[in-house]
């Protein structure tokens, strides 16, 4: 490299290994290119395998045909995305729940991942934050590269992250911080371990993050898998969060729109100059979402699309029954799968992740993900995802039944 | 706001004013509030106005209906970019340019304003930063965002930046700057001055990277513009360039993507850990572009999807030619719009860039940009696009002949 080494952000040299989705695929390859023909099961990366519903297609085709005519081209649109869609967002994810929004605290975007990624750019540096351990690691690695963790220690953890135990001893409900923290990541329901926060945790947190001036991250990209209100689907549910937390929500999960790139994050007008600091951000660092998607996007929230989209969630959460019902029927221990597209499978004791990962992989031709990418606490759990298909779940079911 | 205030990042406050077009729309809806039934011809931001050509559409129609089957879906693509995309990038890009390119050193994106102001995250807040005055605004303030820039000082320039004039005197080629800096923004054909850097030029800024271990952003997002091959369309075009230089291009303005959002960049092998790390930071804060509008944009690389675009791109130059010649035939003096879809109007001396927008917006109902919102040394010039209609381009030229 020709370029000045000591110029290079320091952050990023304070990352731990690789990303772990890509370490998974990179393990996946080699084990693909030493058994062409085998067929693996995929019950890892949360990716969803259902097609689009019926309603979606059509209105992708429709705004497909209306860029093909100059009358109804469609070039840049509003930075905070179309009205249609804010609007149609607000309708579907807000009144449905007796949550008051405007359509003007909504920002349209192409993915949860970015934004919760891109969000931490709006502090200072020496923020203190607060995540999970297990945690989806972005909250983590976003803050790394931003120079806001300070250094990995032996432990696993890094130096300056507040870390809030997701275990079975506090049935994944951990306590907000004892210390003082500016920024706090929940996500519920949980990715990794599968479970959701009641509303009494949640009115914790609200309730912390007023007393210590500090912000909420919540991130319910899989709000839509909640069976039970004792659950809330928005952070907003709860009183005085519109002061102090944000909240991101994809279509990803919610209508298999992973491979579709459409997310909102919501910003309240009470956080003031955090909500004006967003807006300028996406104004200046980013130029919306394909208008083909939001017209996708819009229909995803009509009636009939979260009639077809409730099919779907549905067939996932049949899955996880049968994981469940799997897991449980060969004397496994493990959590989530009710509230949530995640199972949380505690390991026998000392059995350590990857090398689970490696052993379900050779002796069941099963894909999931090791609990250790998830923080240390994660080590002696795995993740397995309902996401499959309904033959491939039940298939590797009886693979672990029979053969693990 | 409950928020500590002196946890936001104080880049945010270095900010200046708003955001240009956010700004420009702000003064355009309140003229339009107050002249509702009248016609405004816009020539301001650089959005696209044709359709989609015929083989972009039938691509995507077609991969709608492949999201609307289970064994033909698509959830997650890879990080960089689907392989059949960047691979349709490299022959139609590089390949007729005769620049050596491995699609791995394409990285698939929603837009090159996301990349252009995203990419800075790589690097230390300590580095240097030069950048062109006029310049497209994203490269400065996406660097005070990131506390890179100093304070703004009287004369509209930032403390610790480095400005190359792109003024007529240089004939809008300023030479490399004297002192040492570590990174370089470059556009063209150039973002608003409609000129475009040579291969000479070009060439010495390549030279300086080398001997200065800096590292040159080339945003040729408008090369398909150019009409004289002494203009590179592409930074590796310069021998040594791949060492150096970082390369952003976009279907906006060359496909009429501006709606549809897909752009791509360059991080040659060569920039080692600068690849290394912009890989990391696509896999962490980013999940891929809709794998319908990478089926688009391969289609728009494919040989017809070329031959319809350039009817595009002539029909917008035949629209920069109608402004040339109505400015010129006005006793008007300008710059660009050879090999560019911009043209920089030199306004009489003394004219206020921002007080003649309103001038032509209340006296002709034309909207353009003015020159100062790129820069100091943008004063006294205004910004013609030629991506209007053709039939409105024609009357704002007799408008201004007539009413101005």
């Amino acid at each position: 490299m020709n370029f000045s080494k000591n110029k290079l952000n320091r952050g990023f040299a304070n990352l731990q290994g690789n990303y772990l989705f890509a370490e998974i695929a990179r393990r996946l390859d080699s084990y693909r290119e030493s058994h062409p023909d085998h067929k693996l099961i995929r019950l890892g990366i949360g990716d969803v395998t259902r097609p689009l519903a019926p309603s979606v297609i059509a209105a992708m085709h429709r705004a497909v045909d209306e860029m093909a005519g100059a009358r109804t081209f469609h070039g840049y649109g509003p930075e905070r995305g179309y009205e249609f869609l804010r609007e149609a967002i607000v309708r579907a994810e807000y009144e449905t729940r007796g949550v008051s929004m405007s359509p003007d605290e909504i920002f349209v975007s192409d993915g949860s991942k970015c934004d919760v990624a891109n969000f931490q750019e709006l502090f200072s540096s020496s923020c203190r934050v607060a995540l999970g351990d297990p945690v989806y690691p972005v909250y983590l690695d976003s803050n790394v590269m931003a120079n806001r963790s300070g250094k990995l220690q032996n432990n696993g953890h890094y130096e300056r992250v507040a870390y809030l135990p997701f275990t079975a001893e506090n049935s994944f409900a951990p306590p907000p911080p004892s210390e003082k923290v500016d920024l706090i990541y929940l996500c519920s329901p949980n990715n990794p371990t599968g479970t959701a926060l009641d509303r009494e945790t949640l009115s914790e947190y609200v309730a912390y993050a007023h007393r210590n001036h500090a912000l909420i991250l919540f991130d319910s990209a899989y709000s839509a898998y909640i069976r039970d209100p004792k659950y809330p689907g928005s952070i907003y549910e709860i009183p005085g969060a519109r002061e102090v937390a944000v909240e991101f929500k994809s279509f990803s999960k919610t209508a298999g729109f992973t491979g579709m790139r459409c997310a909102f994050t919501v910003v309240p007008r009470e956080l003031g100059e955090i909500h004006d600091r967003w807006f300028r951000r996406c104004c200046t660092k980013f130029n919306g979402v394909s208008y083909v998607v939001q017209r996708a996007a819009e229909a995803a929230c009509s009636e009939t699309g979260r009639t077809e989209i409730q099919r779907d969630i549905a067939y996932y959460m049949g899955n996880a029954a049968i994981i469940a019902f799997g897991l449980r029927k060969s004397g496994y221990e493990f959590y989530g799968g009710e509230h949530a597209p995640y199972l949380w499978w505690r390991l026998p004791d000392g059995v350590n992740s990857f090398d689970f990962f490696d052993r379900l992989l050779t002796c069941c031709e099963i894909v999931g993900t090791p609990g250790s990418g998830f923080g240390p606490r994660g080590e002696g759990y795995f993740r397995l995802t309902a996401f499959g298909d309904r033959a491939d779940t039940e298939e590797a079911m009886r693979r672990i039944a029979e053969r693990l």
